[in-house]
């Protein structure tokens, strides 16, 4: 596990503990010379989140960071922060959108990170966002990715970049890279849920998706026992 | 006080209680149908900024709502978050940049507005940025805030407009402009000082731009008494 990539240069890993961000944590160790992670404390329903993030990271043998992000609290109006929303209904502005969309985030995220990332001198940003199985999100896409990388890059004069391996991978090809990367088994430290349940409520969007993934490409989620 | 612009469309303005961002407030009321304001706790040095919002919001009869945003604690290495680090110093990163930089502020400010403007059902955005004194920083330039104004509209499916009425003015003309908009009175509860002292320390690279703005206009500080 403590192998890292031959690529010399340093990345910051955006880690919430959950299958796709566990994904890209060893695709980055497999090409960056050195790996640490960023976590958030947001607000999310659930702590367990970030046990599963540290522990991960632990395999990983990279540092974890936890940055409290305290705004969305204030702006609690969505399923992923509030417990009474239901978590299959639709964003109370954008009815084209999930109920679980929390407006800015991954732009808030990515801010954060590549600011951390400046103290640290590290200009690779790894993020495991996918738009294939992306929920609806829009700031999962490529081309959100790519206007946010410029002006990350524009906003603090210093060139950032930020990596997307999901980008193009649903769930059943994001389980078969892990496989190929050979950590399956890490898996089964990855928390999914969005009702905070272990292994899984195997009722709710994020659930449902993952046992897609894992029936797909043949294999038995890990997390499963 | 009252009078609102024509314009029936509604605009959040980032409101830091400095002479910037209140003369931004008055230009957005002449503008705009409904003004309302938003401020950060970030951390800064001095709370006195939180107090001279409050208070020119009320002049402006507009909300104020303050955020508290805790993560720039946590990247603490700039000298407007630490006591200890000298105000005319340089970056620890970028040597070309001050030691007042705090990297990803604007966007981490704007992101944060553009996702409470949301959920208010807000697309107009008013920052009081010049790029003509805008210090060193990078993310006070028209190219940043058009990059910025992009990325947001895609991240969150939502059309934002970020509106700069100083991006093109040097302190002399943003005096001009408050005379113009016949609030000059209320500079005298702007604050401006980067040491906290009211009515300013007169020494910072905050109160020697703002005093040249005022010498240069010809009309007295009114903050001086």
């Amino acid at each position: 596990m403590k192998k890292h990539g031959a690529n010399g240069a340093k990345a910051l890993v955006l880690l919430s503990g959950g299958q796709d961000s566990t994904t890209s944590l060893f695709w980055a160790k497999n090409k960056f010379g050195y790996v640490e992670t960023l976590s958030f404390d947001y607000g999310q329903r659930h702590k367990i989140e970030l046990k599963s993030a540290k522990k991960i990271a632990k395999l990983a043998d990279a540092g974890n960071t936890v940055i409290k992000i305290k705004e969305f609290e204030a702006l609690k109006n969505n399923a992923l922060l509030d417990k009474k929303i239901n978590l299959k209904g639709k964003d109370s502005v954008n009815k084209n959108l999930p109920a679980t969309f929390v407006p800015g985030r991954n732009i808030l995220f990515l801010t954060v990170a590549a600011a951390f990332a400046y103290t640290r001198g590290i200009k690779d940003i790894v993020i495991g966002v996918s738009q294939v199985d992306y929920s609806g999100y829009p700031d999962c896409r490529a081309g959100f990715i790519r206007s946010m990388e410029k002006t990350l890059s524009i906003g603090m004069e210093y060139p950032v970049k930020i990596h997307t391996p999901l980008i193009k991978l649903d769930k059943k090809q994001t389980v078969l890279l892990a496989i190929k990367l050979g950590v399956l088994e890490i898996m089964a430290y990855t928390h999914t849920c969005y009702e905070g349940k272990k292994p899984g409520c195997g009722k709710c969007p994020a659930c449902v998706l993952r046992r897609k993934g894992f029936d797909e490409s043949g294999v038995k989620d890990p997390a499963l026992g």
